[in-house]
């Protein structure tokens, strides 16, 4: 249609009673707007930068905390797989199955997500170019699902720094239905000690030219305390930014649709 | 004021009346659409890949006929110099004097620039930070002069491409006002034999993301007709898309205004 | 100690006769040379671009094949894992286990590989900086295995293209043994139709400079007849050149070497 | 031949009487070791950052302290040209003309410094694919003048960070003699506070690497004190190490020298 959805909640699932506040808060503007809505949140961060880093509660806690979730919400649920072996388990509590960046290149979990049935969402590797996702849509294929979409979420630029490259969301949105990732494309790689920061006041710059570019959903990391995220805070956005942030991006995309599907 | 400002007009000077048909055209779209408009082109293309390439009247000849057009026409014109020496010439036929991108990190060209009094439009290097852009400003304020403004025309990505990072704007915006240059953006440089490529298809995706992403203005290079352009016209802007896309972006502008100004 | 050694064989095992092909082949050349030679190929490859690659025989019969190839030459025998729960089994066949580049961030992957107690060698991700390789060595020495090392092979430059800088391999000198990879440098990824491409006449170029840069292993695919092998064929090292290029980093290395060590 | 040669001297000419002790300390490291010098120094910094550097005595009084130097040492010199008005001058003082890397696109600056007769220096630019430097070559050759060679000096990479490519050796030698720039390439523009940043400590990892590759000359600004120098010292040789590095660089060159020739 052209209606713009949204992808948002938490990087990990730090409680289940807090991955409900995060899914109630959000579901609430959501619903204000107008604007379908997928919860987001990893039952286990599998390549922190440090061994020490926080990971979640493991495939099948989190499984079971997303199901219920799901449940209780009535939202659709996205999760990220990282073995080929968790897929068919995430399936139980997920809608859509996400592989991860580093991952968009690993030929058997991409199947294995594929065979589950539920939707996929691959996210770009920050080291591929974006006409070469024609290669995993490839893969997806053969599964027989047909169900997927792209996540842009920046390419390498030097080291330590993630360039956002808008040229892509066309490029990609030949192959599939376009996410944009407003909150990773920020993240500055391992720049901190141990853990990668970010730019979170680069959020809203991001997300309103690739919603001008031309995208299909846009993906956030949501937090209520970002400060106190146990991961990935560095560049979540502010829970009380999205409302505002959402009106303008509808705006954006209203005003930009008319030239998108006309071009 | 949150005007969005037009910069456009041919790459080079290719016959008097060239220039005087083009800044009609595009007059005539701004005049309706209410967008203030400076017309550009340049006397000579100082930095063509191959010697062969036609590089337009030259400073004398090139003054002469964009002051003829300035008084014809009523508009404001813009002109980029290349040697300190030229600055004061130009100066006699144009209203804006702009560094290229090159030339940018060149200290006498600025000063020389700056102390014509004329509106300097400093275009980012490809290979320069834009917080380093800071330096630029602070040798154009020695001279005085506070009427400038920065370009952003894309960063160096490996070979023969170049990438727009959106950040660079609000980056800039704190050190004056920008303006994006929506067709050099989508250079290739030098991928053709000879002559630098140019991808116009997407100039409609990075200019609507630009003006999301806040600017104050954009650049265009346009031609009625591209293909038989004596200078870039593999990344030129056919005339007949531009009032579509002023439409649009004009559009764009307005819904992310509220946001931009409130950050 | 200082001496050069050599990790070396085909990409994948395309079948048991040739693997002892190339093993025996490769050996005589290095024995010759005084040269460590550590026999290395793939029993599958997990993230070809396209779905249809030969993949090799799989877990179970590589190792096997890796085993005996290991009793048979005296060989000692690396090869790649790439799913935590392969880790064991690899182990039985290999005395080196390899973390790919794309997956040099997953935690439980090189855990696991750690917990082997066999050396392993991290690739360097093409979206890593040299100085992060620090988090990957600490994640391997809580495993309580000190060896390891780590394996230069170009990072993203753009699309579909990598750069390898030289300045990663004493960065990375300070954390671990640092191998070039000679083979997968030259690689161009994805560029070509559905599988990489590559530019195999710069392997001589890169593995001279890395050595005199200051390395203590090289690694290089090679292939007996590059244009039928099964995987990466287009950047891989035709024998008959190995001889020659070896004698070409010795010589280079002794050069380099009491300045290397002076530093 | 396959002689490698030296071009060195302070980057800036900063008294007559420092430049020829500067001259006379690096010719007796030369004469002693066979290797055939050029020296180098500017009259001009005409890029610095920042508008309050240190610029140089400028072009006459430059000229003719070069000229000075150049009778009573006996040595070629070298030195770097802005502005096509200006090479005639500087070719009274200097028998290699340098074309800056931000300038290697300035077709008129080119022309005039080709026109002269004097041998040509063009530094490729950050921005430059090392194959494009055919263009540069055909510009020069329109003026009758065969006496040119190539400068690398390092490619952008990301913001504020250069990576040498040391494919680009074998490529621009397929054009004309080339040179490494040791010293620039291990600059970080605009990184530290006005002024570009360096990483010295990385000359010698890029200088052997870049003889190993295969080069006809090297580049390095040698200084008798860096942390005085008053313009980049931040990436200067500090000239007690000029000796022994030179030493090292010619064993590597004759170990590499062979091969490269063969291929």
């Amino acid at each position: 249609s052209g209606k713009l959805f949204l992808i948002a909640g938490p990087c990990v699932i730090e409680s289940e009673a807090h991955v409900r506040k995060m899914a109630d808060a959000i579901q609430r503007i959501t619903s204000g707007l107008g604007v379908p809505y997928i919860f987001k949140a990893s039952y286990d961060k599998a390549n922190r930068t440090s061994v020490e880093s926080f990971r979640g509660p493991g495939l099948k806690e989190g499984t079971a905390i997303l199901r219920r979730l799901a449940e209780a919400t009535g939202l659709p649920v996205l999760t990220d797989v990282h073995e080929p072996g968790h897929c068919e388990i995430a399936a139980e509590g997920a809608d859509v199955l996400q592989i991860p960046a580093f991952l968009c290149r690993q030929t058997d979990l991409i199947l294995a997500a594929g065979r589950t049935g539920r939707a996929v969402n691959v996210k770009k590797g920050q080291f591929v170019a974006p006409w070469d996702m024609k290669h995993t849509v490839g893969k997806l294929q053969t599964t027989g699902n047909n169900r997927f979409f792209l996540t842009e979420r920046g390419a390498s630029f030097g080291y330590n720094n993630l360039v956002v490259d808008m040229r892509s969301l066309p490029i990609m949105r030949k192959l599939a239905p376009v996410v944009f990732d407003g909150t990773h494309s920020v993240q500055t790689p391992s720049a901190a000690n141990g853990v990668s920061g970010g730019q979170p006041e680069f959020i809203p710059v991001l997300t309103r030219a690739a919603v001008a570019a031309g995208v299909d959903g846009i993906f956030l990391e949501v937090h209520d305390n970002p400060a106190e995220a146990k991961s990935d805070g560095a560049n979540a956005l502010d829970l009380k930014y999205l409302h505002g942030l959402l009106e303008t991006l509808l705006a954006i995309h209203e005003a930009a649709h008319a030239k998108v599907t006309a071009e």
